[in-house]
């Protein structure tokens, strides 16, 4: 059953899978860049739902491909009882077990925490649901959107003048991710002192709650809940989208030496010699006098000038780039966050790259995204299961294809 | 040097947290909420920049507690030869050494790459930057607003018929702090099998990059740039904000099922009857007719009773949370995700809670925010420093005041 080895941080850790979707997948994703050998268990049929969602390219879903690399895929129909039985046993030689069903479906397949913390005292559990497991909507129906709605994230996102507004990207489900992958290896730091698992959860609420920060920290001191403000922001100017001749460019100086580096860049020093300008309550004061005579200014060059021309000054500023944009920017590719996956008869697939970086034990791609089911007889046959068992399983189906061409390594 | 023992998972982790601002102290507090022992270095004078902003109550930034519980603060000049040689017998006996500073500074101060893999090759060094220590725009000033911009975030997230949009929250700090802290424990579980540490970096662009999911992939399928669409979801309806009589409510049903169930609910399952709405393509063409159809009904009703009825048929949905109806929730309040700390002279000071719940090892409260340079003599003392040798460092500025009360534990 075991995985060629990996050179990555979380080489030697079997992962078993059991999420689907968004918030589980990416999670899981994190440990198998980082070397972890994932057993994505999947129902025979039609396996994880967004195989067959998003945009296909050659018949192959590129969505799925974003959340799967570094996996393999092992069929398993965990409502029979020869499939549970075979997920206890993967347990039994797994160090990490991972699930985003609602709260209690593990625990009536069998998998209880009790039971869990039973029999695999080493096991750590990582566990991603909407809500947390206890209180009073632990057993509603979570999604990202209402997440997002819930955490007070959208009363704080859009227009000053406009509606609250979700992010189109699923915020809620990609932070509960990065919290659990946190949260496991954290478990796992403590398993080498104590020797024992634990369980981990996160809720796609808690985790956006948490990023709140500031603005938690602006309502819980002046009882006020913080207005949208667009793109200014709330409590310094300048900072914001400026209009260059052709096209925005975003400019956030952080301080009053970064404002007078900006007026100067701009030619405009003598502004702060203006009272309303001169400080940083003048200038939230009288904004929109400011930006004007600002705009009047940037107006007159593009904007890859002045991205230019202020970087050099030690003023952050940037391009607000498309995607496009973003993935043909010299400094992404130089980072890699594009990465493209072999996937054999469905050709080259492209995907995000790897935010973290490590430099003894860089992530990478160890295996492309697996067909449904491509590892079973692999994985089966690792635990000690013959060619007529594995057969039998199959034609009671326990296990789906077993046909599955396998993709390039 | 020593601080109590802790329950939590990174129990006996020691780092030295070179951080300011926000994207390292949120990763440096996520280590500290779990149980590392985590020293925090500022400046003898002022300290973090942070102390001194954001709202204050009775003397202190509830901004800054935001980001620095489960901390000990220590004073010190690290442009002075002693506070550096401080630093160098602070990594002796650490476990992790994490810094924001821009791609080179820490090289100035004597720890380049090289040095600090030679004299502390079971040190795990986190790093968070703007754009990455590789590449054109390394040495570029960084921000959140930047990153946002250049990441491709903003371009798909605002209205549809609006300008690009920030959102409020400093998202690529929070995410690039939570990269960071998967990444060093990562790291930590890879040095218990070589005895080796690492040198671990996130940037704040490739952090957003990640989270950018299915709208990358459906930019690689069909190489068409998103575009921004608001509330709605690209691609399917129904989704997204609704009248009710009172307010919004927030529904997302994710499939055809939940469309039926949502529609039988509102009962008006005849809808799918209608060949404009008998599938996603149809109700996605004529979006602003069912729209109408939907709010007719929605409008109806109460907010509350819509969430009531809709959850109890299995419709995700949820009502637009002010942050004050957030943290008044019943249960983000069972979930603990709003905590006091006891800040003594200062009061009770709120905060966000634990997004990551351990079952036998749990986040807790070890400490409350500290005040600058509060455990200097304690953590010098610890280095075998005694009085006199610590005054002696206090009179040559390379650490700040001893006098500073100590916070209740």
């Amino acid at each position: 059953m075991q995985a060629s080895p990996t050179t990555g941080s979380l080489e030697g850790i079997r992962v078993i899978d059991l999420t689907r979707v968004i918030s589980g997948p990416f999670c899981t994703q994190m440990l198998g860049d980082h070397g972890a050998d994932v057993i994505k268990i999947e129902p025979p049929q039609h396996g994880d739902v967004v195989r067959s969602q998003g945009n296909k390219v050659r018949g192959f879903s590129w969505y799925f491909a974003q959340f799967n690399r570094n996996k393999r895929s092992l069929t398993l129909d965990l409502r029979s009882a020869r499939g549970k039985a075979i997920l206890w046993r993967l347990l039994e030689e797994a160090d990490v077990l991972v699930e985003n069903f609602r709260p209690g479906v593990l625990g009536k397949m069998g998998l209880d925490d009790a039971t869990l913390r039973e029999r695999f005292p080493r096991l750590v559990v990582g566990r991603i649901n909407g809500f947390g497991s206890e209180g009073p909507y632990r057993d509603r129906p979570a999604y990202d959107f209402i997440a997002q709605a819930m955490s007070g994230f959208m009363s704080v996102n859009g227009p000053a003048d406009g509606e609250p507004m979700r992010a189109a990207p699923p915020l809620s489900d990609m932070v509960a991710s990065q919290n659990l992958a946190f949260g496991i290896c954290a478990a796992l730091v403590r398993r080498e002192r104590t020797g024992r698992g634990d369980i981990v959860e996160t809720a796609l609420t808690n985790g956006l709650i948490s990023m709140m920060g500031y603005l938690a920290a602006e309502y819980f001191a002046t009882d006020q809940v913080p207005a949208r403000t667009g793109n200014d922001h709330p409590m310094v100017y300048p900072y914001g989208l400026f209009k260059a001749s052709d096209g925005d460019v975003a400019i956030a100086p952080s301080n009053d030496t970064m404002v007078e580096r900006l007026l100067r860049a701009l030619g405009c020093l003598e502004l702060l010699d203006d009272a309303r300008f001169a400080d940083n309550a003048g200038r939230m004061a009288h904004r929109e006098a400011l930006r004007e005579r600002l705009n009047a200014i940037i107006g007159t060059r593009r904007v890859a000038e002045w991205i230019e021309h202020l970087n050099a000054a030690g003023v952050p500023c940037g391009r607000v780039h498309s995607l496009r944009e973003t993935f043909d920017d010299p400094q992404v590719q130089a980072q890699q966050m594009r990465l493209e996956l072999d996937q054999g008869e469905h050709g080259r697939v492209p995907t995000t790259g790897f935010p973290v970086k490590m430099s003894e034990a860089p992530a990478a791609v160890y295996r492309p995204v697996p067909a449904l089911g491509e590892h079973t007889r692999e994985i089966l046959a690792g635990l000690g299961l013959d060619d007529a068992a594995i057969q039998a399983l199959h034609d009671e189906g326990v296990i789906g294809t077993l046909d599955t061409p396998a993709t390039p390594r």
